[in-house]
This record gives C-alpha cells, structure tokens and sequence, in this order.
C-alpha cells in the first residue's frame, strides 16, 4: 500500500481487489502474514498475570477471574484462530474481517456493545511504512490486532508489569489512550526526518549548489502523500472518540484523548506545511536551473557573435580573386593590409561589446 | 460519457441533451440500446424460484406468493415494457425515466412509498467505463435495472440460489446492500491497476530514463477524472442511506452500509492520491527533461566555444595578404609558423577550458 | 457580461455600474433593449385563452376570470410600462428593477406574498451567450420576464395550448418549474458541444499532432468560466426551492425541482470537470511542445557538433603557410596529404557519433 | 495599505504596527490625516436642518429635539476632537479606536446599545484605493467616519435635502442602508474596467499580437488581490446585518440589505472570475512567446544546417595540398571540378530539405 | 521548529520526537533552557506588590493575602521547581507538561477549575521566530510561562506598576487578554517588513530590474509558511474563548477578545495576501526571464542567419579550383569579380533582413 512497500517486495503489497466477490464478514488471510500469536495479559490494581493464549477458549475463565484483561495479538497468519477467537468474544464479523485485511484506514465503530477503532502507526526503517493496528474496547477487555510484533508497545507492557503511574489503577480505556497515543507518536521521528532533510536540502540550494536533484524531491513528496494518507483519517478518528459520549471511555480518559488529537493535528500540520515547502524547494530549484541555463546561453551568445564577424574578415580575405584587376580585392596589396583586417576585427569586437553593455547582457 | 468509451464508439455516448424538450417523465429509449430482458428472482428462509418474466402483467402474483421478490431487469432498449412495469409497479415516473437515461450520477432519491437508488459500476476492458444501475427498494420486493446482463452479481445470484449465508433470512435491504457494495468494489482492481501503473512509470523515471511519454501519464488524469466523476457522487448516496432514517433499510443493514461507506471513502482517497501523484509525476519528468535539455545545451556551448577560436586562426593565416610587404603577415614566412599557430590554438582551448572549468560548466 | 456578447458588439454589454448613484428601485431601461411585449396565458384544466396585453389595466380583470394565468413578457425597452405592470401587480420594486437590469445572478427571493426567482438561459449561437429571465409566483399568477422571444420555450407553450401532460390541471408552481427546467437544461448542449470539443483535441494531440493552438483551448477555458459563473448560483437557488416549506410551491412540484436540481448538479460536475481536462490538455500540449523542441535541439547539436571539427581540418589546411619551411605543414607535400585528411575527418565523425550514442542522445 | 498607495506616497501607508505596545481604546490619530470636520444633518418626514459642529456638545441638543440625526465626520486629524465626541455619544472606546485607525477590515460589531459597522469603499483614480468609512448606529441617530470627505455619498446627501424617496420617512437604519450600498457598488466601475482591459488583453493575444507585456496583468492580479481582501470581509458583514435580530434595523430595511449582499456576491464572484483569467491569460500568453520561440528555433536550425555542408564543401576545396600529386584533391585539375562542387552543395540542400520535411518540421 | 533557528544552531530546535515513549505528564526539560526565574505579582486597585519567588510553597500565603495575583515564571531549565509549582497550584500535568515542551501549537483547554491557553509570540531579530507563552487561568489568579524574561510584556507590567488604565480593577482575564493582544500584536512589525520587501521586490521587476534573486523570495515564502503554521490555530483558540461561555472570563474582557480576534483574522489576511503575492511575483520574474531569454535568442539567431551566407560566399571563393578550365570560377577572373561577390553578400542581408521584418522578429 505504501510506497517502500512496493521497492522491496511487490508482492507483498495487500491488494484490497483480492477480496472482490467475497461476502462481508469472509476472513481471508495474506499468505505471507505471520503466525498469529496470543498473549492475555490481565491486571488488577495490585496484581498482573500474563497468559500464552494457545487456544481461544482459554480466555474466558481469565475474562471472569481479572477486572481487565488485555488480549494482545500479533500475526495474521491464522484465519482458523482468529475466527474462533471473534465468536468467543462476540465481536463483529465486519470488523474481524477488517483487522485482518491490512488496508483499512483509521476509523472508529461503535458496535453498541463493543467500540472498535482502526489506527495505523508508523515503522521507519521497516518493509511496511505504515502498518494497521486494530481494537476491540469492551469494559474490562482490550483487544488488539498487530500484524507484526513491534516495539512501539514495548515501554507500555514495561509500565503495566511494573506497575508505575496511574496505569493499573485507571480503566482499560486509558490503556487503550496509551496504546493509540504512541501509535500516533511514531509518525514524529519520520516527519523530523523529513524536515531535517528538507532543510539541507534547502541550504543547498541557497549556497547555489544544484546538486541535489529532483529524484529526492519527489521522492519526499510522494512519502509525505502516503503519510498523509495515513494520518488523516485518525483525525476525524480521534475526534470521534473525543466528542461522542461513548461509555466506554471515561470523561478523565478523554481529557487525555484531547492530547493525542491535538498530536495528529501537529502531525497534519507538518504533513501539508512540508508538501508546501517540497513544492516551493522544487519551483526554487527549477528557477535556479532555469536562471544558470540563461547564463551559459547568455555567454554562448556573446562569444558565438563577437567570433561570426571575425571569421567573416578572414574568410573574406582569402578569397582567390584573380589580384591583376585593380577592382579585384586591392586590399591583399596594401602596404599595410594585414594590420588593416587585424584593425577592423578589433573594431568589430569592439562594437559589439558596446552593444551588449547597452543592452545590459553582461 | 467516458473516455474510452468515446475511443471505440462516439455514436454510443448517451447524450444528456437528446431528452432537451421533452416533458419530464418520458421514456426515450438508446436506439443502441440492448433488449429488455426480465427476470424475477423470488424467494424466502427455505426455498427460491427464479421466473423469466416477458409481460409486466406477470410479476403481481408472484409478489403476494413470495416474501421477498428480485425483479431484475438488463437491457434497457424495450421502452415499452418499462413504462408498463413501471405503471404497474407504481414506481416513480421521473426515477423510472432516469433508468433508462444511463448518463446520471450516484444518488437516492425517497419517494414515499419506495426509495430510488442510482448507482454507477466500472467495467474494466468493457467499451463503457462506468454503467448505470438503479434500483427500487420497497418492503419485499427489489427492482433492479442494469445496461447489460453483466458477470459482477453472478456471485450474489449464486449464493442467493446456494442459500449460504444470511441472505435468505435477511430482508431485500441486505441483498440491495450486497448489489451496492458489489459496485463499489468494482472500482477497486482498475484503481490497483493505476497504481501499479504509477508505480512503475516512477521507478523507470527515478532509474533515469525518459521513455514512458507524457501521452501515458496524461491519459491515466483523464481517466482518474472520468473515475472521480462517477465515484464521487456515491459518498453522498451511501451516506445518506447511513443516516436517514428510512423504513425500508433495517438498522442491521445499516451498520453493513457503513462499510461500504468506508469503502467509497477509501476509493475517493485513492484516486485523489493518485491524481496528486499524477501531476507530481509530470513535474518530475519535466524537470528531469528540463535537465537533460540543459545538459546537452552545456555541450553544445562547450564544443562550440571550443572550436570558434581555432576557426578563426585557421581563417586567419589562410588570408591572401600580399606577402612582399613586411608588415602583412609575417607569420606565413616564419620558419615556425604552423608550429606557433598550432600553439596558439592548443593555448585558446587551454584557457577555454580553464574558464569553463571555474565557472562549474563540467 | 459573457466573452461572445464583448465580441460582437461592445457596446452592448449591460454594465452594472450604470446604476450607481441610483435609488433604489429605479427603472432604467438599456437603450439597446427590445420592445416590451406582453402576453397573458390564461388557463384552466379544461380551457385556455391567449391575450396580448398593451396596458397593464388589462390583467386584474383576467386575474379574476381565470383560475391561472402566466404573464409572459419578453423584451425590456420600456420602462413606464414595466413600471406600472410591477405596481399594478403589487411586485416589489426591488424585484422588478432586478427584471429590468440583465446582470443579475440566479437567486430566489420570499417578499412575503410572492417568490422572485432570477435564472439565466443558454443560448448557444446567438450575441449573448446567457439570457436572464426572471420570474413572478403567487398562488393562480405566473409572471416571467425575458430579454427576447426566445424559443426555448416554445414546447411548453405548445404543450399547454394542446392540454397535454398533468400541466393544465397542475398549479402554476409547476408550469414555472418547467419553464426553469427548461432553462437549466438549456446549458447541455452547450456543454456537450465543448465536450466534443476537447475529445477531438485530446485525439489529436495522441496522434502527436500539434497543430490545434492554444487560442483555441484557452477560448474554452475562458467560455466554461463564463458558464461555470452563470451556472453556480443555480445551485443553491433551485436547492433552496427544494428546501425551504414556502407556500406558492406544492409538495408534488417540490419532487420535480428535485430532478432540476440534479440537472444543476450534473451541469457544475461537467463544468469543473471540462475545466480540469483543459488545464490537463494544456499542460500536455505544452510537455509535447517542449519534447519536440528538445528533440529539434538534439538535432540541432549533432549535426553541429559533427560539423564543427570538420571545419576546424579543412580550414587548417587551407592556411597559407610559406611551405618552404619544412616545419611548415609538411602534409601538404605528402603523397597522400589529401587522403589522410579525409581520413582524419571521417575519424572525428566517428568519434563523435561514439560519443554521443554512450550518453544516449539519439 | 494598497498597492496604488504605496506608488504615490510610501509615507502614507497606515501602519498597523505603529499601535503596538499601547493600551485598547487609545486614539493615535496619522499625522497624515485631514483636519476633523463635523456636519449634522437633521431630519424628519418633513423638515431638514443642516448644522456644521465644531465642539461635540452641540449635538446633544439636536439628538433631542429632531427625531433622526446623521452625525457626519470627514478627516481623522483631531484626536480630541474626536475622543469627546466618542464620550459624549457613549461610544465604545474600542469602536472610536478602530474608526481612526484606518487598516481594518469590514465587520460589525453588536455593542448591546449600538451597531458598530466597519467597510471599506473604492476610489478609483484617488491615491488609496479603498478607503475606511466606520458607521455607529443606534435608533435615531447615525454617526459616520470617513477619511476624507468624498462624493459617493453626494447624491444620497442630495436626496435627503429634496426629501424624494422613502428616505425621509424610513429610520436612520435605512439611511445606513443607503450608505452601505454606496459604498459596495463603489467596486463596480473599477471591476469593470479591469474586465474591460482583460477583454482588450485576450483580443491582443488571440489576434497573435505579444506586445501587451506580463507587467500590465501582473498589475491587475495585483489589484485583483487588494480589492478582494477589502472585499471579501464585506459578505460576512452585510450578512451578519442581514440574519441577526438585531434591534436597531428593522424588517423593511433588511430587504433591502439582501440586495445589497446579493451585490456583494456578484463583487467576488467578478474579482474570482478575473483572477481566474489573469492566471489564464498569464499560461496563454507564456505558451503563445513559447510556441513564438519554437518557430524561431526551427528556423535557425533549418537554416544552420544547411549552411554546414556547404560551409564544409567550399572550405574542402580551400585546402592547399600540393596538387602535384595525383592523390591530393584530383577534383580541382577537373575540367568540370567546380560545377561538380556547387552540384554536390545542392545535393545537400535537397537531402537536407527532403529530411526536414519527412520530420514535419516546417 | 522554525526557519530561523535552524540556521542560527540546529541543535537548539525542540524535537517532538524527544519525548516518544515518555509516558504522559512526564517534565523533561531541554538542557540548553534557560533557569527558571519565578516573578509574583500581587495588586489590587490601590495597592501592588512584586515578589521574587524561590520556592513554590511561598505563594500559597499570597493567593490568600492578595484579590489578584500574577505568576510570571520564565526560562524552563528547572524541571523540579516546574514541577513542584504545579502540584502545589494544582495544574493539570498534561498543561504543566505542554508548557515545559515548546512545539505546542496554541489552543485553550478548559479543565474544569482552571483554563489553559498556550500561544506562540514572535520575536523578531531574535533565533527563535516564534516563542511559546502558556497561562494558566483562574479566578484571582494567572500563571504564565515564557521562554526567555522577553520585554514584550514590558509595557504592561509597567502600566500595572502605575495603575493606569482599568487594569487594576479588573480581574486576571483581563490581564490575561491584555498579555495576550500583545504576544498576537507583536506579529505585526514583522509581517508589515514582510510587505515591505514584497512591495520594493516589485517595483525592480516593474523597472525591469531582474536582479533581486529568486533566493530572497524563496526564503519569504519559507517564512510567510512558518509564520501562518504559528499564527492559524490563534484563530480558534481565540474564538473560542470568544464564544464558549467559560466562567474565567467576564463579559466585558470577552468584547475585548473579539477586538484580539479580529487581529488574528487580519495576520491571517495578511499572511495569506502575501503567500499570493509571492507566488505571483515568483511567475512574473520567471516570466520575464523567460522573455529576456527569448529576445537574446532572437538576437543570436538574426545576427547568426545574417552571417551564415556571408562565410558561405567568401569560403566559395576561397576555393583552389584550376582555374585554367573555362568552367572553373570564372568570376575569378572578371574585372569585377570582388565587387560582385561584395554585391552577392549585401543582397543577401537585405534579403535576410526583409524576411525577419516580415516575420515580425523584430
């Protein structure tokens, strides 16, 4: 779907047409997804446990026994598990289906007794730029869908079994806040990237060197088109969770969800302030080359004229006109004929560099 | 009203204006127009009997016999019977004008005592781009009108005869539903088409080579205009059927729409992201033309500045000067002279190029 | 006020700023204008009745006679008659004086006892590219306003004169709604015409042909300005007849103007569509331009460059250096002197066409 | 502030800055700015009393004893003058402030016991284009701010000495209404003399004439860009004044401020249109001097490529090699050797010729 | 963050990304922020008090003793005073948090008993362009942060000092406007600067002076984009404390709050008028360059054509034909061979030249 996506590996693009013809609700999975892989971990104020989940009827004993329980899938790979794993826990077909298809883009559904949100993170230096992560909020259970296991998530599991801040002690809402709010933080290094990239390329081109071409340029901007599509949707997303008197999130966790809204406006704020500059870098640049290619075609000019009347002079006095006749070039006998010619050559030069002083050519 | 279909046939484009003058409500069909073909689809929880209708008169029975009724209707060349089934099925008369007028935009329109749907589907490698297809949609009965008996509701077709699924139970909102999002889905493998397009028109520019011409380019923008054109229109139609609250789309199938709104969405951003792409594309290859021109300018300026000396010093010891005067070229009887004007050249291409060299030419 | 009324006649333009200084309500007619004459159509389910009008006097008693009756004027050079008409028919003077000054844009107006539309009409091949009407509408009275008799409505008349169609029995809600229907639809052929247009074009420029010029595609873009300026504003005055519960327009009419506005709709749709192909085209045209001058250029730089060493040879031995000198070009003593000239320039060409064809110019 | 301004006097311009740092309410009057005069107009149905004010507590007297007093204030020298004056009406401070510093955009202002309106008028051919005119309305009484004393408001003065019209009778509202609409149609001769001198541009160019220079449309986008910002603000004024429910103007007169806004409209859609056609006829003339310059270009290029091999031709048989050998240049002992050459230079030509041809290049 | 501090030290830039996987309400601050120095300042409408604090606990007994007071906190370099301030004053750790990293964009967030108001102030002349203020709002009480002690607010401290103007006796929302009108103010000098350079730019390319480089635009464009990415979300942070009804803020301030709207409007205005601008001049520059170019090219092509059949006629009879044969050269021989051929060269320029004038090249 993105565009380092196709560099590496074309056919690991998903292809949203593959499910065409299919009726809703069908989980089909991509060849080529990783082994899915189920971790429960469930938390109490004072207590954490965390479970392999192998199959999903082990989950609801844990469900009863923990006041929060948060199922943490990574790997798409197994249509048969995952399945099962959505009609243990009652949660909509649609949207089993859209966590498994790696397409979708960010939303939120409120399926009356389950939220379900979509979001995409960022993952610079991987195959996938951006890679959709999926939740199923429920009072009590969390439930997410990665198509890898990342580290992005890595320090939140850390806090949870450590048990620092107010993490164990708030509703699973806040972890879910925690969880969306480092999703749309990892956009940050890769537009800083971005931005630091821009910025020498700017310099460059202020110190007139016109080596950086117009390959990075576009290639900039076509990154920053993918992200943008990538982002923007978690806006309205994020927006949604915000305004909507939902109950699965509690009014302390929205004020939180503000924070994170006012991110992925950042975020958005940088995307299209670093379009505008890629095209202003790009229109600057084409005017340098245009300017530089008026000079040389400036000098060209100047040095082709100032030699045509020249090569005129001297082809004209070798002419082999037959000398007897007084009419036939008297000049070729003139005492001081050559210093004459070398004289109006001068003088033509001359001339002509007056004419091009005037006119303001150099 | 396509691009292509333009390119095969220019007699076939439906044309808005042939229907200037007439009163509102008038059948007029495409003399181009293929034979009317009906075919009622009836069926209920257990059973299912599919009728080949050829008087309008016919269908009254079978919807008191049966629950639910597909009237299912390609070709639209007969205008006859249309108006026949039309009056006998109480259907709108302007709706029913507008399913024969194939050149309208996505739309739905409620008229009280049923609800009207325009939808437009894409048929790639097919003489007309996008077809029309409407449907009525009253409690147990579905009109559906098509151009061409086409391939695209065979599986909806197959699975309503198979009985998989919830079609059978559901209401005729869901197998509407089902039509609808099969259309939509249309658009998505000749979208991936032009992206792979896209896709590799820029690798082969990033590669340094010039070949793909603007002609490709320039025909993708046009048919990602066409494809906007017909696209665009159906947010606003599915949104609608989200929203309001109409008594002939059950809430279940309503949460069935909102996908498929999410697809429209999806489709709206991939051709908006692919237009940008296009005209980022253009810019790229022109400047990269713009720099390849610029280049070979440079040559030419370096080659010719190079020669223009050398040229003259030739022209010039080929001058005829009478050599019996001392002062007209004494060069000529220099022991040495071809040797010092073979120097004179040789020092003209030196500082040529140290002058080249300092300005950054090469 | 459009780009062929300028053409034609200068002087008739209608320019708003004749008006400034004036009252409000003033009547001012344009010296230019034609003959007022009007007409009054006076009808029920069962009768009808044509009277030409020559003093306003004459309506009140018609009025009363008939159940409707559409006054049908055409024609704004005189102004004391259109005055008195507006007050013998208690119009708003704003109203009337808006008839009366051809430069309005579309809008709708609610004074409370009878609604003000303002269209405009295209009418392709005439001076005047748009033509606005306005009309009149209370309960049983209709009155329109036109710059000429034009015959645009001409079918209507027809068709309430031969009682055809529910519009004898209908209000005459309806009857204005079809003359504004009429009115919109008359921008279609218009539009399709330019459509044709800019396929042929299209077609051409993909056979490589570039003889089309920019005149010609720039007087299209600045046409659909005109018509995208004339259309725009009928948007939101038919959508607020559509909306808004105003008394002089039925429920049943209301699903008419439903349809109009669609028409509206689909004409901006064309519109800014057209607009875009236009930028597109002229962008592609000016990419194939700047490709043949690169070409040209290439050309150009080869021959020249061929040619620039062959030259520097054939002068360097056409110098007259005093061959007695045995440094003093010796080769043209030798036996083969001549061949190994012509050797030496066959080289440089082939050196040259080596160096060339390893940077890829031809 | 405008683009004429700073042509004429650059000290002019008011400067928003020059406020910086100073409390709200502070009245810092240009020193630039005309003297401070104060007129009262006085009127009822049917009496008018004009008064010239020198100290402000002359007019409460008059507030009392006619029932509409229009306070008319040109020059904004007087500091003190005008801060009592702002006092003894119970002005807001803030209000008084934004009416002497000159820079602001159109807008009203509900102060609870007064409307505060801010707009902008147009002075062609006067040294500001758009000058600020700030209006204080409360029931009965009038207060206007202008720069300098104008005459847009001459014949509305005049109207209201004869006593022709509502104008007498109707409140001060309307009064205001009348010098609102002065203002805004203000716009009108300039706007259409930039369309006039658009037209006379596009006929140029069409008829292949280059002359008119890209100085004179980059001017008039200049302009273009100016009167839109003084513009723009005025549709969200005047429509503020038309929806609100705002005591101080009545029904009557808000009918009245529809047309206004209806004028308002048809500024900007005319100040976008010829925005849009600048940027037009900017493209159109860029590709007409590009096309020009092709021409050019194919013609040196035909003409240099012929020239070369004859250039090449007669320099060949300029060579001196020694004729005594029968290797070296046989032609030149030839009995036909120069009519031979000069076949072989028209040998080149025709193929020259032939090749440019089959190319299309002229 | 923004373009000037880049230059000046790219390590000094706050990087958002710095903070990705804190968890939230984590105080991390920069090590190069200066220390933080804490500033009461206690008054009421006679009396006023300031002072220095050094620990947070020392205002605990100043809230009580004093109806208002300001807490003026600048440099952000200490984290655990920072952080212990807003314990003891019980501000929100996400507000106390966005007020220690200085990328935030402004807005308002109201926490219930307190409101948040971050905005960005621009520092001309100085590294950063913009430069983060924070308050903290409540009844009787306003924390503000700034980055560095600036002296924007310098004349409203002093005016507090003196007790002019209602500031006294008027609570902290007044204060906090009045801080605010300043740091929104303060965009003025440089944008007017801005205008300024823009206006002259203009003028030398009215005179034909192409001499102010494309760099110098560039680089306003790169500024106007940094200026509007800070000024924008002041547009709805300001409405915002405009229309909500929060209790922090009386009436009366809130009509001062629209006069501070309509500034940010008009920074935008301007901002926006600029960003045109540019981008027009850009096209009028590149457009005149272009023209310059094409009348160079014009030159060289004339004055080349002229010459070419000048160097063709003297090389032809420069050629070495045995002039023994009747048919080679003759003119060699004639009496008035060279005037002849001098006669042949003029034709030629008078030819050439009547062609170019026909041609309209110059």
């Amino acid at each position: 779907m993105t565009h380092y996506a196709k560099r590496n590996g074309r056919r690991q693009k998903p292809r949203r047409s593959a499910k065409v013809g299919l009726p809703p609700g069908t989980i089909q999975t991509d060849p080529n997804a990783e082994e899915t892989k189920i971790r429960a971990i469930c938390y109490g104020p004072d207590a954490l446990e965390e479970v392999k989940i192998s199959r999903p009827s082990q989950i609801a004993p844990l469900l009863k026994r923990w006041p929060k329980v948060w199922i943490d899938i990574a790997g798409l790979g197994s249509a048969q598990t995952i399945s099962e794993l959505g009609q243990s826990l009652n949660l909509h077909p649609l949207a089993v289906e859209d966590s498994v298809h790696v397409h979708q883009r960010a939303k939120v559904d409120d399926f009356g007794d389950h939220l379900f949100i979509v979001a995409r993170m960022c993952n610079p230096g991987e195959k996938h730029v951006t890679e959709q992560c999926t939740m199923f909020l429920r009072t009590g259970m969390l439930v997410t869908f990665q198509e890898r296991m990342g580290d992005s998530w890595g320090s939140i599991r850390e806090r949870l079994r450590l048990g620092r801040g107010p993490l164990r002690t708030q509703g699973v809402d806040y972890l879910a806040y925690l969880l969306l709010d480092a999703m749309v933080d990892s956009y940050f290094p890769t537009l800083e990237a971005i931005g630091d990239q821009l910025d020498e390329y700017d310099e460059r081109l202020a110190d007139d060197d016109l080596t950086p071409n117009f390959q990075q340029l576009h290639q900039t901007r076509h990154q920053l088109l993918s992200l943008r599509r990538a982002i923007r949707p978690h806006r309205d997303m994020v927006n949604e969770l915000v305004r909507d008197d939902c109950q699965f999130i509690s009014s302390e966790t929205r004020v939180f969800l503000r924070d994170c809204y006012d991110h992925v406006i950042q975020l958005l704020d940088m995307v299209e302030s670093y379009r505008e500059l890629t095209a202003d870098l790009r229109e600057f640049q084409m005017s340098l080359v245009g300017k530089r290619m008026n000079e040389i075609m400036k000098v060209l000019t100047v040095i082709s004229t100032l030699f045509m009347p020249l090569s005129f002079i001297v082809g004209l006095y070798g002419m082999n006109f037959n000398t007897a006749s007084p009419w036939n070039m008297p000049e070729l006998n003139w005492r001081l004929g050559y210093p004459f010619s070398l004289g109006l050559m001068l003088a033509s030069i001359v001339g002509m560099l007056y004419f091009f002083r005037r006119r303001g050519w150099f």
